[in-house]
């Protein structure tokens, strides 16, 4: 499937094309437009009390990727890659309580009193410093594995990446410490397929109690 | 849709679809089996080294159901809902390797020195305990956000839920400390639209490094 293809995929065949890709076609470009109907797709995913705890560093033209080439021990897919992803965790994310409920309580789908109840959850539970780093991993993570879906969607490749020098990342790209990063995201045109990987069978995966 | 509906559904549909659902028919069941092949979807996830750092504690029953109420808060949801997945991450997903790699390697799709340098890798990174609790975060996560969507896929409500006391989850369940709850999840089947929630424009959430 290409990118000018429909963007209409059945969700199933999604899950099972999207694999880890790592050889991309280093002549092929995607537009800042589709980057950002993924991003934007990405971005309705879940989050505690929806304060949306993820931040797209988008990495996006070879001069910049070759910045990022040796903080991820030189992957030779980061250059090749069309973008790279820095899917970033907002460790401050209580501060976008006012701008993700003021709108609903001015559209009247929320009342005031509900705002300044969830308000102060939001800010008893950031003092803790633990839950605040806990939920900037786990809910731009939630965003992270609907971006790769979105983007295979689309026709694209993608391959998530977690070995990277963050201390580093953080200086060459002058990430504010209010972040921390969760992952990077390669994103381009596959031109080989996947490594062979394999999945445990769900009985190994899974729990069950029923009384 | 009704759960006897078709699984074929437009991807981009079902991002749409998945809203964070509070109301459940209580009287509404869903079969083992369907959530086997909800949970097998989840677990197709990528995962760091592809240890699948995820294990699924499926209370599915009402009487075990109950026992989760007060753990959440007393969410009445828990108990409406056709079951609840408690997503853990795996704090040790390093004794994963040989499992993953030992039929890779047995049917010739991977050498056994690649293996062997994988595995060095990986006892390399499980000695920080920092970061084999964030990648039992991180990569839980990822199979998470892959239920919700194949739980709405198949025409279920879901939600997600930060909201818990994990210390009594792990001793009500006896989940072995091998393990971190990351999140809870409601499925069943809705019976109320959720709430109105908004997302911060796409702007808002991204920034771009084009040179």
């Amino acid at each position: 499937m290409t990118a000018q293809e429909s963007f209409v995929k059945d969700f199933v065949a999604v899950v099972n094309e999207r694999q880890s890709i790592r050889k991309y076609d280093p002549n092929f470009s995607i537009s800042k437009e589709e980057l950002e109907e993924i991003l934007e797709i990405a971005g309705k995913a879940p989050s505690a009390w929806n304060l949306q705890h993820w931040h797209f560093l988008v990495i996006h033209g070879k001069e910049a990727q070759q910045r990022l080439l040796p903080i991820a021990y030189n992957q030779q897919q980061i250059v090749d890659a069309s973008a790279v992803v820095v899917v970033l965790g907002d460790l401050e994310a209580n501060r976008n309580t006012d701008a993700v409920y003021d709108p609903l309580v001015q559209a009247g789908h929320m009342t005031r009193e509900i705002k300044e109840t969830l308000a102060q959850q939001i800010v008893g539970a950031y003092e803790n410093k633990q839950y605040a780093r806990d939920a900037a991993l786990i809910n731009a993570s939630l965003a992270a594995m609907q971006l790769m879906l979105a983007a295979t969607a689309k026709g694209f490749g993608t391959c998530p990446i977690g070995g990277f020098n963050a201390e580093k990342l953080m200086e060459e790209f002058q990430i504010p410490k209010r972040y921390v990063p969760v992952m990077l995201i390669t994103v381009g045109k596959s031109i080989a397929p996947a490594h062979n990987s394999l999945r445990l069978p769900v009985e190994s995966t899974t729990t069950w109690v029923e009384k």
